[in-house]
Protein backbone atom coordinates (compact mmCIF):
# COMPACT_ATOMS: atom_id res chain seq x y z
CA UNK A 1 0.00 0.00 0.00
CA UNK A 2 0.98 3.52 -0.47
CA UNK A 3 3.51 5.29 2.51
CA UNK A 4 4.23 8.54 2.70
CA UNK A 5 6.52 10.17 4.71
CA UNK A 6 6.74 14.04 5.93
CA UNK A 7 10.00 15.10 7.02
CA UNK A 8 10.06 18.69 8.12
CA UNK A 9 13.60 20.50 7.29
CA UNK A 10 15.91 20.63 11.20
CA UNK A 11 17.10 23.83 12.53
CA UNK A 12 17.94 26.70 10.14
CA UNK A 13 20.16 29.90 10.76
CA UNK A 14 17.24 31.67 11.10
CA UNK A 15 15.31 29.46 12.96
CA UNK A 16 17.84 30.75 15.62
CA UNK A 17 18.10 34.14 15.02
CA UNK A 18 14.19 34.18 14.98
CA UNK A 19 13.80 35.70 11.98
CA UNK A 20 11.10 35.00 8.91
CA UNK A 21 12.78 32.88 6.78
CA UNK A 22 10.36 32.25 3.94
CA UNK A 23 11.93 31.65 1.03
CA UNK A 24 15.28 32.90 1.94
CA UNK A 25 17.68 30.68 1.01
CA UNK A 26 19.17 30.22 4.62
CA UNK A 27 21.05 26.76 5.21
CA UNK A 28 20.98 24.24 8.37
CA UNK A 29 22.37 24.69 11.62
CA UNK A 30 25.17 22.28 12.81
CA UNK A 31 21.91 21.14 15.66
CA UNK A 32 19.78 21.16 11.99
CA UNK A 33 21.75 18.52 10.19
CA UNK A 34 21.88 16.21 13.69
CA UNK A 35 18.12 16.39 13.16
CA UNK A 36 17.81 15.55 9.62
CA UNK A 37 20.31 12.39 10.09
CA UNK A 38 18.55 11.59 13.33
CA UNK A 39 15.19 11.56 10.82
CA UNK A 40 17.13 9.32 8.62
CA UNK A 41 17.95 6.74 11.20
CA UNK A 42 14.49 6.71 12.24
CA UNK A 43 13.50 5.93 8.84
CA UNK A 44 16.52 3.07 8.71
CA UNK A 45 14.93 1.53 12.34
CA UNK A 46 11.67 1.17 10.72
CA UNK A 47 13.27 -1.09 7.49
CA UNK A 48 11.22 1.37 5.46
CA UNK A 49 12.69 1.45 1.40
CA UNK A 50 11.67 4.88 0.11
CA UNK A 51 11.22 4.61 -3.71
CA UNK A 52 11.05 8.47 -4.56
CA UNK A 53 12.11 11.67 -2.29
CA UNK A 54 10.62 14.72 -3.01
CA UNK A 55 11.83 18.36 -1.90
CA UNK A 56 11.48 22.34 -2.31
CA UNK A 57 14.32 23.80 -4.04
CA UNK A 58 15.75 25.56 -1.11
CA UNK A 59 18.54 24.26 0.99
CA UNK A 60 17.92 23.21 4.09
CA UNK A 61 14.69 21.18 2.77
CA UNK A 62 17.49 19.64 0.26
CA UNK A 63 19.85 18.94 2.68
CA UNK A 64 17.53 17.54 5.17
CA UNK A 65 16.84 14.81 2.51
CA UNK A 66 20.82 14.52 1.88
CA UNK A 67 21.38 13.53 5.51
CA UNK A 68 18.45 11.69 5.87
CA UNK A 69 18.84 9.25 2.75
CA UNK A 70 22.38 9.05 3.55
CA UNK A 71 21.35 7.93 7.09
CA UNK A 72 19.25 5.28 5.90
CA UNK A 73 21.62 4.38 3.34
CA UNK A 74 19.44 5.04 0.99
CA UNK A 75 21.31 7.58 -1.15
CA UNK A 76 20.19 6.24 -4.67
CA UNK A 77 16.73 7.16 -4.40
CA UNK A 78 15.68 9.57 -7.26
CA UNK A 79 15.17 12.95 -5.95
CA UNK A 80 12.32 15.58 -7.38
CA UNK A 81 12.93 19.14 -6.39
CA UNK A 82 10.31 21.79 -7.10
CA UNK A 83 9.53 25.32 -5.85
CA UNK A 84 5.96 24.40 -5.24
CA UNK A 85 7.27 22.30 -2.05
CA UNK A 86 9.15 26.19 -1.12
CA UNK A 87 8.23 27.26 2.86
CA UNK A 88 5.59 29.69 2.84
CA UNK A 89 6.40 33.34 1.70
CA UNK A 90 6.61 35.92 4.10
CA UNK A 91 6.31 38.52 1.64
CA UNK A 92 6.80 42.08 3.80
CA UNK A 93 7.86 40.06 7.03
CA UNK A 94 10.60 38.68 5.43
CA UNK A 95 14.05 38.63 7.00
CA UNK A 96 12.51 40.91 9.72
CA UNK A 97 13.48 39.42 13.59
CA UNK A 98 10.12 38.33 15.11
CA UNK A 99 10.41 40.07 18.62
CA UNK A 100 10.68 43.79 16.50
CA UNK A 101 8.37 42.95 13.92
CA UNK A 102 6.03 42.48 16.73
CA UNK A 103 7.14 45.26 18.65
CA UNK A 104 6.47 47.42 15.24
CA UNK A 105 2.95 46.26 14.41
CA UNK A 106 2.05 45.02 17.51
CA UNK A 107 1.92 40.96 18.64
CA UNK A 108 -1.74 40.85 17.41
CA UNK A 109 -1.23 41.67 13.95
CA UNK A 110 2.26 39.85 14.15
CA UNK A 111 0.09 36.47 15.55
CA UNK A 112 -2.66 36.95 12.82
CA UNK A 113 0.37 36.95 10.11
CA UNK A 114 1.61 33.91 11.55
CA UNK A 115 -1.33 31.75 12.52
CA UNK A 116 -4.78 32.94 10.28
CA UNK A 117 -5.26 30.32 7.57
CA UNK A 118 -5.98 33.39 4.96
CA UNK A 119 -4.70 36.86 5.97
CA UNK A 120 -0.81 37.22 3.89
CA UNK A 121 1.61 39.26 5.59
CA UNK A 122 2.24 42.81 3.25
CA UNK A 123 4.03 42.16 -0.08
CA UNK A 124 7.61 42.04 -0.44
CA UNK A 125 8.64 45.62 -1.21
CA UNK A 126 9.87 46.29 -5.11
CA UNK A 127 13.36 45.84 -5.42
CA UNK A 128 13.70 43.94 -2.41
CA UNK A 129 17.28 42.14 -1.86
CA UNK A 130 14.48 39.03 -1.11
CA UNK A 131 12.73 39.15 -4.46
CA UNK A 132 13.88 35.92 -5.88
CA UNK A 133 12.15 36.40 -9.32
CA UNK A 134 15.49 36.79 -11.30
CA UNK A 135 16.78 33.43 -9.45
CA UNK A 136 17.42 30.58 -12.33
CA UNK A 137 15.99 28.19 -9.86
CA UNK A 138 12.44 29.86 -10.54
CA UNK A 139 13.05 30.47 -14.51
CA UNK A 140 9.22 30.49 -15.81
CA UNK A 141 7.71 30.25 -12.70
CA UNK A 142 4.98 32.97 -11.63
CA UNK A 143 6.31 33.92 -8.34
CA UNK A 144 4.42 35.37 -5.14
CA UNK A 145 5.20 38.40 -3.65
CA UNK A 146 3.34 37.44 -0.05
CA UNK A 147 1.21 33.84 0.93
CA UNK A 148 -1.46 33.34 3.34
CA UNK A 149 -1.40 29.41 4.24
CA UNK A 150 -4.01 29.00 2.22
CA UNK A 151 -2.47 30.82 -1.02
CA UNK A 152 0.53 27.93 0.44
CA UNK A 153 -1.91 25.77 0.23
CA UNK A 154 -3.30 26.82 -3.91
CA UNK A 155 0.40 26.42 -5.20
CA UNK A 156 1.00 23.33 -2.89
CA UNK A 157 -2.23 21.29 -4.12
CA UNK A 158 -1.89 21.16 -7.72
CA UNK A 159 1.91 19.46 -7.45
CA UNK A 160 0.41 17.73 -4.94
CA UNK A 161 -2.30 16.47 -7.02
CA UNK A 162 -0.36 16.54 -10.60
CA UNK A 163 3.48 14.51 -9.36
CA UNK A 164 3.28 13.07 -6.10
CA UNK A 165 -0.50 11.56 -5.39
CA UNK A 166 0.08 9.89 -8.94
CA UNK A 167 3.19 8.28 -7.34
CA UNK A 168 1.60 7.33 -4.22
CA UNK A 169 -1.64 5.73 -6.50
CA UNK A 170 1.01 3.65 -8.28
CA UNK A 171 1.92 2.26 -4.38
CA UNK A 172 5.01 3.99 -4.07
CA UNK A 173 6.75 4.51 -0.70
CA UNK A 174 7.77 8.51 -0.84
CA UNK A 175 9.60 10.98 1.20
CA UNK A 176 8.87 14.40 1.05
CA UNK A 177 11.71 16.81 2.95
CA UNK A 178 9.95 20.53 3.13
CA UNK A 179 8.50 23.02 5.19
CA UNK A 180 6.25 23.81 8.10
CA UNK A 181 3.80 25.54 6.18
CA UNK A 182 3.94 23.00 3.03
CA UNK A 183 3.75 20.18 4.81
CA UNK A 184 0.79 21.52 6.68
CA UNK A 185 -0.62 21.83 2.97
CA UNK A 186 -0.30 18.33 2.53
CA UNK A 187 -1.32 17.44 5.72
CA UNK A 188 -4.87 19.48 5.28
CA UNK A 189 -5.06 17.76 2.07
CA UNK A 190 -4.77 14.22 2.97
CA UNK A 191 -6.49 14.41 5.87
CA UNK A 192 -9.55 17.33 4.70
CA UNK A 193 -8.97 19.34 8.02
CA UNK A 194 -10.89 22.50 8.30
CA UNK A 195 -8.73 25.71 8.15
CA UNK A 196 -9.06 26.04 12.20
CA UNK A 197 -8.09 22.40 12.68
CA UNK A 198 -4.87 22.67 10.16
CA UNK A 199 -3.62 26.11 12.03
CA UNK A 200 -3.01 23.85 15.28
CA UNK A 201 -0.79 21.12 13.59
CA UNK A 202 2.57 21.98 14.41
CA UNK A 203 4.69 19.47 12.93
CA UNK A 204 7.95 18.80 14.38
CA UNK A 205 11.44 19.27 13.10
CA UNK A 206 13.66 16.67 11.96
CA UNK A 207 10.62 13.82 13.32
CA UNK A 208 9.47 11.75 10.29
CA UNK A 209 5.81 11.75 10.13
CA UNK A 210 5.10 8.01 8.54
CA UNK A 211 1.38 7.82 7.09
CA UNK A 212 -0.18 4.93 5.54
CA UNK A 213 -2.65 5.24 2.86
CA UNK A 214 -5.37 3.00 0.94
CA UNK A 215 -5.44 2.47 -2.44
CA UNK A 216 -7.94 5.52 -2.76
CA UNK A 217 -5.20 7.48 -0.94
CA UNK A 218 -7.16 8.05 2.27
CA UNK A 219 -4.86 7.91 5.66
CA UNK A 220 -5.54 4.72 7.43
CA UNK A 221 -2.32 5.25 10.13
CA UNK A 222 -0.19 8.27 10.85
CA UNK A 223 2.74 8.32 13.31
CA UNK A 224 5.39 10.21 14.15
CA UNK A 225 8.90 7.63 14.04
CA UNK A 226 9.99 9.54 17.58
CA UNK A 227 7.25 9.55 19.79
CA UNK A 228 8.73 11.12 22.74
CA UNK A 229 8.79 14.36 20.08
CA UNK A 230 5.51 14.01 18.56
CA UNK A 231 2.87 16.31 18.30
CA UNK A 232 -1.87 15.62 18.23
CA UNK A 233 -2.64 14.53 14.43
CA UNK A 234 -6.22 15.73 14.10
CA UNK A 235 -8.29 13.88 11.52
CA UNK A 236 -7.40 10.73 12.28
CA UNK A 237 -10.20 8.43 13.44
CA UNK A 238 -9.29 8.08 17.28
CA UNK B 1 27.79 26.61 -25.54
CA UNK B 2 27.79 23.44 -23.74
CA UNK B 3 30.45 22.67 -20.86
CA UNK B 4 30.75 19.66 -19.23
CA UNK B 5 32.43 19.13 -15.17
CA UNK B 6 33.42 15.45 -14.61
CA UNK B 7 34.32 15.54 -10.96
CA UNK B 8 35.47 12.11 -9.92
CA UNK B 9 34.33 10.66 -5.97
CA UNK B 10 37.26 11.54 -3.24
CA UNK B 11 38.73 8.43 -1.25
CA UNK B 12 36.46 6.02 0.18
CA UNK B 13 36.86 3.52 3.10
CA UNK B 14 37.98 0.62 0.52
CA UNK B 15 40.77 2.95 -1.55
CA UNK B 16 42.14 3.67 1.83
CA UNK B 17 41.98 -0.29 2.71
CA UNK B 18 43.95 -1.07 -0.71
CA UNK B 19 40.68 -3.27 -1.74
CA UNK B 20 38.75 -3.92 -5.30
CA UNK B 21 35.56 -1.78 -4.95
CA UNK B 22 33.55 -1.87 -7.95
CA UNK B 23 29.85 -1.82 -7.16
CA UNK B 24 30.26 -2.53 -3.52
CA UNK B 25 28.43 0.42 -1.67
CA UNK B 26 31.90 1.86 -0.15
CA UNK B 27 30.94 5.68 1.86
CA UNK B 28 33.78 8.56 1.45
CA UNK B 29 36.17 8.64 4.12
CA UNK B 30 36.27 12.27 5.74
CA UNK B 31 38.96 12.78 3.78
CA UNK B 32 36.94 12.55 0.31
CA UNK B 33 34.56 14.37 1.96
CA UNK B 34 36.63 17.20 2.24
CA UNK B 35 38.04 16.72 -1.29
CA UNK B 36 34.18 16.41 -2.88
CA UNK B 37 33.80 20.13 -0.68
CA UNK B 38 36.94 21.18 -2.32
CA UNK B 39 35.93 20.40 -6.00
CA UNK B 40 32.65 22.17 -5.17
CA UNK B 41 34.49 25.54 -3.60
CA UNK B 42 36.29 25.14 -7.19
CA UNK B 43 33.78 25.26 -9.21
CA UNK B 44 32.44 27.79 -7.23
CA UNK B 45 35.35 30.23 -7.42
CA UNK B 46 34.92 30.22 -11.28
CA UNK B 47 31.32 31.19 -11.06
CA UNK B 48 30.28 28.25 -13.43
CA UNK B 49 26.35 27.55 -13.02
CA UNK B 50 25.42 24.29 -13.24
CA UNK B 51 22.12 23.22 -15.11
CA UNK B 52 21.94 19.41 -14.29
CA UNK B 53 23.63 16.40 -12.34
CA UNK B 54 24.63 13.19 -13.09
CA UNK B 55 25.59 10.24 -10.73
CA UNK B 56 26.12 6.52 -10.32
CA UNK B 57 23.66 4.81 -8.02
CA UNK B 58 26.95 4.23 -5.44
CA UNK B 59 27.04 6.77 -2.18
CA UNK B 60 30.38 7.52 -2.66
CA UNK B 61 29.37 9.23 -6.39
CA UNK B 62 25.97 10.61 -5.03
CA UNK B 63 27.92 12.32 -1.85
CA UNK B 64 30.62 13.88 -3.26
CA UNK B 65 27.98 15.31 -6.03
CA UNK B 66 26.25 16.29 -2.91
CA UNK B 67 28.84 18.15 -0.85
CA UNK B 68 30.02 19.33 -4.53
CA UNK B 69 26.68 21.31 -4.90
CA UNK B 70 25.87 22.64 -1.23
CA UNK B 71 29.43 23.84 -1.29
CA UNK B 72 29.00 25.72 -5.02
CA UNK B 73 25.52 27.05 -3.36
CA UNK B 74 23.57 25.02 -6.35
CA UNK B 75 22.08 22.30 -4.14
CA UNK B 76 18.99 23.09 -6.21
CA UNK B 77 20.39 21.60 -9.29
CA UNK B 78 18.19 18.45 -10.59
CA UNK B 79 19.97 15.08 -10.11
CA UNK B 80 19.74 12.23 -11.98
CA UNK B 81 21.46 8.84 -11.10
CA UNK B 82 22.19 6.10 -13.03
CA UNK B 83 23.61 2.41 -12.91
CA UNK B 84 25.27 2.89 -15.92
CA UNK B 85 27.35 5.70 -14.43
CA UNK B 86 28.65 3.36 -12.30
CA UNK B 87 32.32 2.05 -11.59
CA UNK B 88 34.18 -0.80 -13.75
CA UNK B 89 33.11 -3.92 -12.05
CA UNK B 90 35.81 -6.13 -10.73
CA UNK B 91 33.94 -9.52 -10.74
CA UNK B 92 35.96 -11.79 -8.65
CA UNK B 93 38.39 -9.82 -7.37
CA UNK B 94 35.98 -7.39 -5.75
CA UNK B 95 36.88 -7.05 -2.28
CA UNK B 96 39.76 -8.32 -2.16
CA UNK B 97 42.90 -6.44 -1.09
CA UNK B 98 45.05 -5.74 -3.92
CA UNK B 99 48.17 -6.75 -2.54
CA UNK B 100 47.27 -10.44 -1.49
CA UNK B 101 45.99 -9.79 -5.35
CA UNK B 102 49.01 -9.65 -6.45
CA UNK B 103 50.12 -12.51 -3.93
CA UNK B 104 47.83 -15.35 -5.44
CA UNK B 105 48.18 -14.21 -8.70
CA UNK B 106 51.31 -12.43 -9.78
CA UNK B 107 51.91 -8.86 -9.86
CA UNK B 108 52.03 -9.03 -13.92
CA UNK B 109 48.00 -10.76 -14.01
CA UNK B 110 47.12 -7.79 -11.74
CA UNK B 111 48.60 -5.17 -13.81
CA UNK B 112 47.13 -6.79 -16.95
CA UNK B 113 43.26 -6.51 -14.89
CA UNK B 114 44.02 -3.34 -13.55
CA UNK B 115 45.67 -1.88 -16.69
CA UNK B 116 44.54 -3.26 -19.77
CA UNK B 117 41.83 -2.04 -21.68
CA UNK B 118 39.84 -5.06 -22.66
CA UNK B 119 40.42 -8.15 -20.23
CA UNK B 120 38.05 -8.48 -17.38
CA UNK B 121 38.84 -10.15 -14.08
CA UNK B 122 37.04 -13.84 -13.56
CA UNK B 123 34.03 -13.02 -13.05
CA UNK B 124 31.67 -13.32 -9.98
CA UNK B 125 31.18 -16.31 -8.62
CA UNK B 126 27.68 -17.35 -7.76
CA UNK B 127 26.49 -16.54 -4.55
CA UNK B 128 29.23 -14.23 -3.95
CA UNK B 129 28.30 -11.50 -0.99
CA UNK B 130 29.02 -8.90 -4.03
CA UNK B 131 26.00 -10.31 -5.88
CA UNK B 132 24.19 -7.00 -6.79
CA UNK B 133 21.08 -8.33 -8.83
CA UNK B 134 18.97 -8.17 -6.10
CA UNK B 135 19.73 -4.97 -5.11
CA UNK B 136 16.31 -3.06 -5.88
CA UNK B 137 18.60 0.15 -7.01
CA UNK B 138 19.36 -2.39 -10.26
CA UNK B 139 15.49 -3.39 -10.68
CA UNK B 140 15.40 -4.28 -14.56
CA UNK B 141 18.58 -4.43 -15.48
CA UNK B 142 20.87 -7.05 -16.83
CA UNK B 143 23.86 -6.96 -14.22
CA UNK B 144 27.69 -7.50 -15.11
CA UNK B 145 29.77 -10.14 -13.74
CA UNK B 146 33.15 -8.51 -14.71
CA UNK B 147 34.07 -5.68 -16.79
CA UNK B 148 37.03 -4.58 -18.71
CA UNK B 149 37.47 -0.90 -19.59
CA UNK B 150 35.66 -1.88 -23.04
CA UNK B 151 32.63 -3.09 -21.48
CA UNK B 152 32.57 -0.75 -18.94
CA UNK B 153 32.23 1.76 -21.52
CA UNK B 154 30.12 -0.34 -24.04
CA UNK B 155 27.51 0.40 -21.03
CA UNK B 156 27.87 4.02 -20.55
CA UNK B 157 27.86 4.90 -24.13
CA UNK B 158 24.24 4.40 -24.87
CA UNK B 159 23.36 6.19 -21.48
CA UNK B 160 26.18 9.07 -22.71
CA UNK B 161 24.52 9.28 -26.01
CA UNK B 162 20.81 8.77 -24.77
CA UNK B 163 20.60 10.70 -21.83
CA UNK B 164 23.77 13.03 -21.49
CA UNK B 165 24.63 14.31 -24.70
CA UNK B 166 21.35 15.67 -25.63
CA UNK B 167 21.61 17.69 -22.36
CA UNK B 168 24.56 19.14 -23.70
CA UNK B 169 23.82 19.32 -27.34
CA UNK B 170 20.31 21.66 -25.86
CA UNK B 171 23.68 23.75 -24.20
CA UNK B 172 23.46 22.89 -20.88
CA UNK B 173 26.32 23.25 -18.48
CA UNK B 174 26.38 19.68 -16.49
CA UNK B 175 28.50 18.14 -14.06
CA UNK B 176 29.07 14.72 -13.78
CA UNK B 177 30.27 12.99 -10.49
CA UNK B 178 31.20 10.02 -10.98
CA UNK B 179 34.28 6.71 -10.88
CA UNK B 180 37.69 6.06 -12.46
CA UNK B 181 36.62 4.46 -15.02
CA UNK B 182 33.29 5.52 -15.88
CA UNK B 183 34.54 8.85 -16.24
CA UNK B 184 37.25 7.13 -18.33
CA UNK B 185 35.04 5.87 -20.72
CA UNK B 186 33.36 9.77 -21.23
CA UNK B 187 36.94 10.90 -21.82
CA UNK B 188 37.51 8.28 -24.65
CA UNK B 189 34.33 8.87 -26.37
CA UNK B 190 34.40 12.28 -26.16
CA UNK B 191 37.69 12.84 -27.04
CA UNK B 192 38.03 10.06 -29.83
CA UNK B 193 41.15 8.38 -27.79
CA UNK B 194 42.48 5.02 -28.55
CA UNK B 195 43.00 1.91 -26.31
CA UNK B 196 45.95 2.87 -25.84
CA UNK B 197 45.81 6.34 -25.15
CA UNK B 198 42.59 6.29 -22.37
CA UNK B 199 44.62 3.28 -20.15
CA UNK B 200 46.86 6.69 -19.50
CA UNK B 201 44.47 8.90 -18.50
CA UNK B 202 44.32 9.29 -14.48
CA UNK B 203 41.55 11.14 -13.56
CA UNK B 204 42.18 12.63 -9.85
CA UNK B 205 39.76 12.46 -7.14
CA UNK B 206 38.03 15.58 -6.01
CA UNK B 207 39.52 17.74 -9.02
CA UNK B 208 36.54 18.94 -11.26
CA UNK B 209 37.84 18.72 -15.32
CA UNK B 210 36.15 21.59 -16.86
CA UNK B 211 35.57 20.26 -20.49
CA UNK B 212 34.13 23.05 -22.95
CA UNK B 213 32.58 22.00 -25.96
CA UNK B 214 31.71 23.44 -29.30
CA UNK B 215 28.14 22.83 -31.17
CA UNK B 216 28.92 19.57 -32.29
CA UNK B 217 29.96 18.33 -28.55
CA UNK B 218 33.59 18.55 -30.10
CA UNK B 219 36.06 19.36 -27.26
CA UNK B 220 37.16 22.67 -27.68
CA UNK B 221 39.79 23.05 -24.14
CA UNK B 222 39.91 21.41 -21.26
CA UNK B 223 40.97 21.82 -17.57
CA UNK B 224 41.42 20.47 -14.13
CA UNK B 225 40.17 23.16 -11.81
CA UNK B 226 43.01 22.39 -8.93
CA UNK B 227 45.99 22.60 -11.69
CA UNK B 228 48.43 21.54 -8.88
CA UNK B 229 47.07 18.38 -8.66
CA UNK B 230 46.12 18.10 -12.78
CA UNK B 231 47.28 14.83 -14.80
CA UNK B 232 47.80 14.92 -18.38
CA UNK B 233 44.73 15.01 -21.06
CA UNK B 234 45.79 13.52 -24.42
CA UNK B 235 43.82 14.17 -27.32
CA UNK B 236 43.54 18.18 -26.90
CA UNK B 237 45.57 19.69 -29.75
CA UNK B 238 48.51 21.48 -27.62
Amino acid sequence: MPTLILLRHGQSQWNLDDRFTGWVDVDLTAEGEAQARKGGELIKAQGVAIDRCYTSVLTRAIRTSWLALAACDQAFVPEVKDWRLNERHYGGLTGLNKTETAARHGADQVKIWRRSYDVPPPPLEPGSEFDFSKDRRYAGATLPVTESLKTTLERVQPYWEGEIAPQLAAGETLLVAAHGNSLRAIVKLLFDLSAEAIIDVEIPTGNPLLIELDAALKPTAARYLDPERATRLPGLAD
